[in-house]
């Protein structure tokens, strides 16, 4: 089954209508979920859509609310989020990165008690299409164990690094699990086996039965203990430049709320050599193809699906596009 | 076979002053290699300056150049490093990137043609001393295949995250690669079997068997596709914002020589709620202390063997420390 950008879309907008939000607010919100359905994201597009819309119903998301200037260090900014819809906060707050890059080379936001963004490379792409390259990250609830340990301390904690290019935006989103808790189920329902160790079995060794991490609960970092430090360093510096919780204050809240994120644009537009540079850029990923069609740069296949779903239509899950009509 | 601290960083000030470097850079490179070694990374203290020494020998280090300034947007600052000493060059400009921070909360200084900077981590601590958030990351030559790939396009590109804190720098140094060939040597040697599947053998398999994947030299990347991506947009980015040589560049020179690296360092000193802060990012720490001694944050390690290697002598590979006596 099918729907058309366009079509999923409009039915977003209608029901964060019907909920409250005003004209301007539903109109990006409903664009920012129908996009990361359109190109392929769809567990943070349409099938995360009644989650966000069950939040609200359930006060975590104040809908009218909007990020609130607390101060500055130079281009260093901290804004509240008032816990205001995730993805307009994070919107607003790139936005904001940009607009002080533009100005002074590179801009950086860091936001307080803002909630889920959804789809994380968005933000990737917002500060592609103004030129900049952009990095941000964002923390989570614990879901993962820290190295060495067995229960969740950590969050999987997704970090964004976005490059712009001519021929296409080169688009890291990466979460620091191995695999999300949606991909174990997937490869669990369909009764296969992970291509990689994706976590520890009962007896806590490695495996790439998804059936057996879901059991312990026990996901494992990318790269192991790299990526347990990693999580860790990124929930650090989000709390150190926002002053809001941490993974582990969030863990204590009713739910996946009141989160701390981190925006930075850097403007390269004022430097020199910008032709050349585009142009070695442009060499690596030349001579990445030649290594043929199973190299992909990050974004390459993001494209590819995009263009299929907005000729042929984005595949959608009928329960969750059902529910979604009903609401 | 120990050497004291005091001893180790006489010793290469000596080499270094013999092979014509100013007493003050001299004293500043032999500090860094000796503090590295005194932290426990013997592979980028002692064991790599007779390596160091061999480049300054064939030329591919130039012992007397120093950075110099091209040009800025803000506080983006573009530097040429002129094939400089890699360590020195590196200190420079995080020093510059901290300064920049101090009058504007955030600087970035991206380098040029310089050199391989030695231990990542050096210019993470330098930052927090500073009393700054810091990251750093630098390319490499090509040592490691894309995801999906099998000959070596990308560089292990190694990132640090540093964050002060009162109980001790947290400080994540960490390359894209599993292992590090110095690693899998080490397992080969002892002929035990990594912790984790660290490449592939010849049958395409993933494999825990060192000697296997050195005979491939197809090392995995941390979390496979993703440290694959991270590698990657690391590498342009560094390209993008110094206009300098990318991985598949530097592969082409006749060393490892011409690097491109990023500085960034955070200044969250103007803004309020310090006490706080720093309290909770305490209670993350004890937190994962409750879940065992098998659990620890980026930089524990390193104070415990810093400790140790300061009461009794850095332990030494007899080999490397008479290589550099006798130079």
């Amino acid at each position: 089954m099918r729907i058309s950008f366009e079509e999923m879309q409009n039915q977003f907008n209608r029901v964060l209508l019907k909920k409250g939000f005003s004209p301007e607010r539903a109109s990006l919100c409903a664009r920012l979920f129908a996009e990361a359905s359109r190109d392929g994201v769809y567990s943070h597009g349409l099938n995360r859509f009644p989650r966000f819309i069950s939040y609200i119903d359930h006060g975590y998301i104040d809908i009218h609310a909007e990020p609130v200037f607390l101060e500055k260090s130079g281009v260093l900014e901290r804004w509240d989020g008032k816990l205001g819809p995730g993805n307009l906060n994070a919107w607003f707050c790139m936005n904001r990165a940009v607009e002080i890059a533009k100005e002074h080379g590179i801009g950086c936001v860091a936001i307080r008690n803002t909630n889920h963004w959804m789809r994380a490379g968005t933000y990737g792409l917002q500060a592609i299409e103004a030129g900049c390259i952009g990095i941000c990250w964002t923390n989570t609830l614990p879901n993962m164990p820290a190295w060495g340990g067995t229960k969740p301390q950590l969050g999987n904690n997704p970090i964004v690094f976005a490059v712009p290019h001519p021929k296409g935006p080169i688009l890291l989103d990466m979460a620091a699990s191995m695999f999300s808790y949606g991909k174990l189920e997937q490869y669990a329902i369909q009764g296969k086996l992970l291509p990689v160790d994706g976590g520890f079995d009962a007896e806590g060794q490695p495996t790439r039965d998804p059936q057996a991490i879901l059991e312990t609960r026990r996901l494992v970092p990318i790269g192991y203990w790299k990526g347990s430090g990693l999580s860790l360093v990124l929930d650090l510096i989000a709390v150190f430049l926002s002053n809001g919780n941490s993974t582990l204050e969030i863990g204590k809240l009713p739910s996946e709320m009141g989160l701390s994120q981190v925006f930075l644009a850097f403007n390269p537009d004022a430097l020199s050599g910008r032709e050349a540079i585009l142009h070695s850029i442009e060499q690596t990923l030349e001579d990445l193809k030649s290594s043929g069609d199973s190299v992909l740069y990050p974004g390459q296949r993001m494209m590819q699906t995009r263009a299929e779903n907005l000729e042929h239509g984005i595949p959608v899950d009928p329960d969750y596009w059902n529910a979604v009509l009903a609401m």
